[in-house]
């Protein structure tokens, strides 16, 4: 049988160094800075007045995402597309019976088309190195549980470089509920990995002092460079009272008001942002407010894992700017 | 901070005139004329086997949909794959709160991609003009509340003008409820534009005699050139039985029947058609019927209307007819 | 009128052949070996590292699917991209009213594009017939109701090939619901016409004596060379307890197990599969399972029949190992 099914289509692809990204744990610190400078280059290509580049014609990037994220989907799907990728976009409606059952088939059933990435997003921790071991693509992990993030972690160090001009020793305070997020614990490991240090604020049933220094206290924030917000689901605040009291005094007690920041002190956060509750309106739209250049910062970060993962070495500059 | 964030990317976009399709109030007889001639030429180029044109090859264009709708959202998106552009469709859930303040964020975003043009739909009243001021992109209305729909009224005069030969003089009875109806908003003023002329038809709690010139007998339209029928909402029947008694006396009263015409007088409809409640299933199939030709239009127009925004002046011949 | 609506755009498109896929029932022997032929062709192409091909570009590829189906509209989408088609999926909602009304306008506006092809997926038996009727589209039937699957039989044909080196006198035992299967209709016909034998093997409720020789009893599987096995569809178990007793009984008596296959029996499934019911799921899994086969099959086979409906003759080997 095994013979047979060699025989497939008649031809064994040829073999091919297969890269995934999973996890910031699995980068070094040439791999992030690979990737920062990668998608740099990238930015350059951004600003011209056509801003397709022809670097993967022919490929083809495949969205696989079993929760809801007009944010995070349509990030891959432009980036795959200003590469001049196809994009195919499956959203799964994640049934709650025989879920892992489920990712498997539908898994193999996509990888069998053979796309050069599939992009993975699932509510189950593990579930994009699920699919990398149970599939022959490159997977990139877009959210697995509260386990992982990494392309957003990545996309926030740019967007932090790109304002202030370094990361080494930067000081970022992470405000919210950091239990419950692929955000936070993703991008404290990224943190770490380049030499900028994390101290998690927020209720002490939300902190995880393993994670990073931690600190109930809201007043510490004024000491960072950058005030990272959390988004605070609102799922959580009626699933279980202890964890926050009610959205109010939450608000009242951990949101980023004007009040709190220093004048001029950057802010961040990942969106959907939740005005008046974790972050002040008033915040959310000012100056010092990175949020829109996070997304733009998503764009060439995911141009530039797409490339990553598909080519070898960094990007010549030639091909950054060469017109599609 | 100011200029922290100036550094952005690294470059300053080059400043590019900023053009939006947000109502027919905006426009003029000269864009209408161009607009109308720019889609012939587009007509041509759809009558060869290959339909597919260069002229927008590395442009983006962003469906935002806050209502389903397969016609207005799938003619959007075939135009501007015909004309080589790249497409990303996102279709919003319209949540019952915090409607205005989800809409900037997520405009917000999307145009952090810089995307070409971004066309919205969204059922209040001055949302496709809120996206052109809280974004930097070009904006086309695609139907805001029941304020309005300026491409399907462009699309409207482009069916009648090739029917009819001409639009100056032309006589059009606007049958049923033009007071919900940004359709029979942006088309009134439309064939102002081009001296055509409009009647409403329909109950009297349904017309708008600031309008346009008004009456609730049906035999009026007997004197029109153009027939055009619009749907009729089943959901104003249920809400307000002030508006209108039944639909059983709705068609009875008001219904396009063969009847009611005069043989061969031109009858059109937006779509989707309710057969049997504002249209007769035979008019609605007959000769005379130009449902077709408006979906044909309304794809040229479309492509007329992008091209138009991304480009300068009238579309050269020879673009029209170059394969991709 | 009739000269008024021919004026349309301006220019009659060229007439031209228009062909579709509906039916098994529609082709003949020299149909299925030139499709068997050109998907081997295009398989050879999907080994390359950039499996994308010129040969359909400029073309455009629309979905109009009224069930949910990853599998099937991806495996299309997929195909029309790896030719450089454009592709629009729209996904229907199939209300429950006026199904036929509804199915006919939306057909006609999609059609009012000219879409090259229309890839049609309806719930009820001959839709697909009733679009090729009610436009000018060339049509492929993804499946309507319990009538045909057309794609899947030759899929299945394929996979067949490649397996075993041949069709010619092939056994092929279908096992379960028969009685509401387009696939099984589908399949037995077209393995009838390339020479192989189908026996149809479950529940007697659920088998179609007319169709092919039917038997209740699980052993007569062993005397297959493929153990072709049908997707249980749950609802059959709560709508009619005379269809079958329960999943239970029903995997216990008519489940596919190990122990009930030869050693290297081939088996096939259309998915998804229910593991544990229909099939277990060391078999699913196992190196005699074509699961896998059948879905790089789909890929090939629909790029084929794409190919077949908008060029003639056979496809030349340089264009299938051009590269995109």
């Amino acid at each position: 049988m095994g013979d047979l099914r060699v025989v497939g289509h008649g031809l064994v692809p040829p073999p091919r160094e297969r890269k995934h990204l999973l996890s910031i744990a699995d980068l070094d610190r040439d791999d992030v800075e690979r990737l920062l400078a990668t998608a740099r280059s990238f930015a350059l290509s951004q600003a011209r007045e056509t801003k397709k580049l022809p670097t993967l014609r022919g490929r083809l990037v495949l969205n696989l995402f079993y929760e809801s994220s007009t944010r995070t989907s349509s990030s891959f799907e432009v980036a795959a597309k200003r590469l001049s990728a196809d994009t195919l976009t499956v959203k799964a409606a994640g049934s709650s019976v025989d879920k892992g059952e489920s990712l498997r088939d539908t898994a193999q059933t996509l990888a069998a088309y053979e796309p050069d990435v599939i992009v993975v997003r699932h509510p189950e921790v593990g579930a994009a190195r699920f699919v990398a071991d149970a599939t022959s693509a490159r997977v990139v992990n877009a959210g697995d549980g509260k386990h992982q993030h990494p392309t957003q972690a990545l996309l926030d160090l740019y967007t932090m470089r790109e304002a202030l001009g370094h990361l080494d020793g930067v000081q970022v305070a992470i405000v919210g509920d950091a239990l419950h997020s692929r955000v936070a614990r993703s991008l404290v490991q990224a943190l770490r990995l380049v030499g900028a240090e994390a101290t998690l604020v927020g209720p002490p049933s939300l902190l995880v002092p393993e994670l990073a220094p931690s600190t109930h206290d809201i007043a510490a924030i004024s000491d960072a460079d950058v005030v990272y917000v959390l988004r605070m689901q609102r799922e959580r605040m009626l699933e279980g009272a202890n964890f926050v009291p009610s959205l109010r005094e939450y608000a009242a007690r951990w949101g980023v008001t004007p009040e709190r920041l220093r004048p001029g002190q950057l802010v961040m956060h990942p969106g959907p942002m939740n005005r008046g509750v974790e972050i002040d309106a008033r915040v959310a739209d000012s100056d010092t407010s990175l949020v829109v250049d996070q997304v733009q910062s998503g764009l060439v970060m995911r141009m530039a894992v797409l490339y990553d993962l598909l080519t070898a070495g960094p990007v010549p500059v030639e091909a950054a700017v060469e017109v599609a």
